[in-house]
């Protein structure tokens, strides 16, 4: 058996905790499958004091990551901190520099910072690894660099956001209004430390930045991603779209176009009876599509220690074997600098206006969607008590650019007491 | 850029003829992936005149699949022909022989002499891959060996032959018996040239047995695979299934137990609702369940032309960018040699016995039922006019052997017909 693969662990949250745990139980195993033990070395972490429930006292503690990801006896550094840059992209930086392998599970550094970082990692020959930044437990960056390597890929689908997900079921399930089962969700700990990361769709825009640039070989683009988050959902919107056979669903979606690459992260009407339509509670979906092998569809838990843990270990395990490959899955060098896209293809919309109880008011309304040639393929307004008289439509298929167009006409009319609530039928 | 990976390729019905046209239409996409180019040189098939819609004339032709599997220029060799030995097993231990790497869709070949040709080929310091050969265009080998290679697996389960799947949904959904929905799939040339293969659960059986050996590390034994066909499925037991709440699928189950290996490939009732009892038609779903991953589940197309020839491209990538692993996940001389156990955790179970119209009929098989310790849950008797009495129960949970016991003494009764039907309701 070969000399021992030694890490260094840089964070010791849960996921690091889940790691160390693994290496633990599984020593045996792992070094059967791996034809070499894989052995902690050393670790960093804010505190060292802190009990975390497994015993650490066999590896050397170092205070400041950099040193830690340089040390001559780490061959993988394991950078589970988290944070865009400071001492993440500081540490991962030096590991590189060191000659080390790299696995991460930091989303928002590889969405920032991804290219620049697989630039000098393939420059100096190390892997950079990062399962388990996207989708959790979901082997979905090897099914999609290797699995599906013989594929031009076609689109990339997701609900990559667990808690956003468990905010939707809930809303749906109970009736409950959106504020009180995000305050639910923040009482938990569900939500991260700016909620915004979740129900803004910024972690989940990460994840589809990511899984864009393996899939159409394009440079990470974040800030080409159309973001939009859930706050806005109501129970209204929820029931209005069960009645009509759909689930809404922060759902990203990432395809090649003709005039670039088309990136969005937003809630989405998706049918009932589909994959992403059936994902209840905290679970992820990735729906992955190739001209050879159709559509594939990867379902799982996408946080936590354990199904973190195990995406951690599925990249270390690669690197105990020698698999070497472009972060990217080709050369960083090589990926397409691409411009960003709307969305081009024709959907329909699910509309939700909230109008002045005033006479004409409708009339206004539907004469703002003509010019913007949107047609109506179904409306309903409620009865109310107050002033505010919520009206619902589904239009007909048209683009996004015209209902843009028509969302403009609308707010101009004066009659609208809120901005509309549009929301794209996604055809999965 | 390398040295071009050089492949040559035998047996070209639609498998074989889908690798030509992905390397044919994506050998950029693959040289920029791979790092390298991916050329054929030579092929071999049964009729060398036949029109298949590609243009061969740029390869060398080979009329023995040995001599193309020995050849020089020949890196990889790429057994599509089938069968379980014969040209496809001489040609497989001839190539490894002769220091070849190798990619095959052969489940039979592997599930028979998987052992001995992983034996060989890790001893020549080779690969044997074997991707397309389980679940089609899901990438399942590679998540299980590699992106779960942190778990202890704990079980797997898979829905992995389309043609009874897409059996078992006609008939459910247009109430058409299994005869009617068998001979229009044989028309279709769905099946196998001996139907037995799909329909007596042995196609699907050979995957579960290479599954078992990379998930629990044990030799392939397809003999221990208790294996149960869908051929006595009614339409009456499809739609008493539904009344309940689940669908039939031949499922295949496999997990370790306290006293073996427990494999089984027999029709099931799942919960409706759960993503196994949602799939429809011949789409393949594999489900695998690691101790810290939890759950995942894999969708996907289970056969033709595209979906195998991804999954044979994706063997392929790997050996170009020089992944080298022991064919099961860890070498295969240290897999455990384990005995093969019956299924040992208690379940409900549903039955359908045909009884004769006779005073006390029903009395002598509640008799064989407490006898053997079972207990009824829920009974139905239908009204009939012939002297033919079908008589639907739903078992408590109990043990395979106590139901065994109960299905003696019902026999023994002398009342019914014909042998009991009992179709286990499985934990998914």
């Amino acid at each position: 058996m070969s000399n021992p693969l030694r890490l260094g662990i840089a964070g010791l949250g849960t996921v690091g905790v889940g790691v160390v745990r693994i290496l633990e139980s599984h020593a045996d195993l792992l070094a059967k499958r791996a034809g070499r033990p894989i052995e902690i070395t050393a670790i960093s972490a804010r505190s060292k004091g802190r009990d975390r429930g497994v015993d650490l006292s066999g590896f050397a503690w170092e205070d400041d990551p950099v040193v830690l990801a340089t040390r001559d006896d780490v061959d993988v550094y394991v950078e589970l901190m988290g944070g865009e840059d400071g001492p993440a992209k500081a540490s991962t930086e030096a590991a590189i520099a060191a000659g080390k392998h790299v696995v991460t599970a930091n989303k928002a550094m590889l969405a920032m910072h991804g290219q620049a970082l697989a630039e000098q990692a393939e420059a100096g020959k190390t892997a950079l690894k990062f399962e388990a930044a996207v989708a959790g437990g979901i082997p979905v960056i090897k099914a999609l660099t290797e699995g599906l390597a013989g594929n031009q890929i076609t689109r990339v689908m997701g609900v990559m956001n667990g808690t956003c997900n468990y905010i939707l079921t809930r809303m749906e399930n109970e009736g409950v209004p959106y504020d009180q089962v995000f305050a639910d969700a923040q009482a938990l700990g569900y939500l991260e430390a700016d909620p915004n990361l979740d129900v803004g769709g910024i972690d989940a825009g990460h994840k589809l930045a990511l899984l864009s640039s393996i899939a159409f070989g394009t440079k990470v683009n974040f800030a080409g991603v159309a973001l939009e988050g859930i706050q806005r959902i109501s129970t209204t919107d929820i029931e209005q779209a069960r009645d009509m056979g759909f689930r809404i669903k922060l759902l990203g979606v990432s395809q090649l176009t003709g005039r670039g690459l088309e990136q969005r992260m937003q809630p989405c009407l998706v049918p009932v009876n589909s994959p992403l339509g059936q994902l209840e509670n905290a679970t992820n979906m990735v729906v992955l599509e190739g001209d050879a092998v159709g559509q594939v569809v990867l379902r799982g838990a996408g946080a936590g220690e354990g199904p973190t843990a195990s995406a951690v270990m599925g990249d270390v395990m690669d690197i105990a074997r020698g698999f070497s490959m472009s972060t990217f899955g080709q050369p960083a060098t090589g990926l397409q600098d691409i411009q960003a896209a709307q969305a081009s293809a024709p959907a329909a919309f699910y509309l939700r206006l909230t109008l002045k109880d005033a006479p004409g008011a409708l009339h206004k309304i539907t004469g703002a969607l003509a010019n913007a040639g949107v047609s109506i393929d179904r409306m309903r307004q409620y009865s109310h008590q107050d002033a505010a008289a919520p009206v619902l439509m589904v239009t007909h298929k048209t683009t996004r650019a015209e209902l843009d167009h028509a969302l403009d006409g609308i707010m101009a009319t004066g009659v609208t007491l809120e901005s509309p609530v549009a929301i794209r039928i996604e055809d999965v």
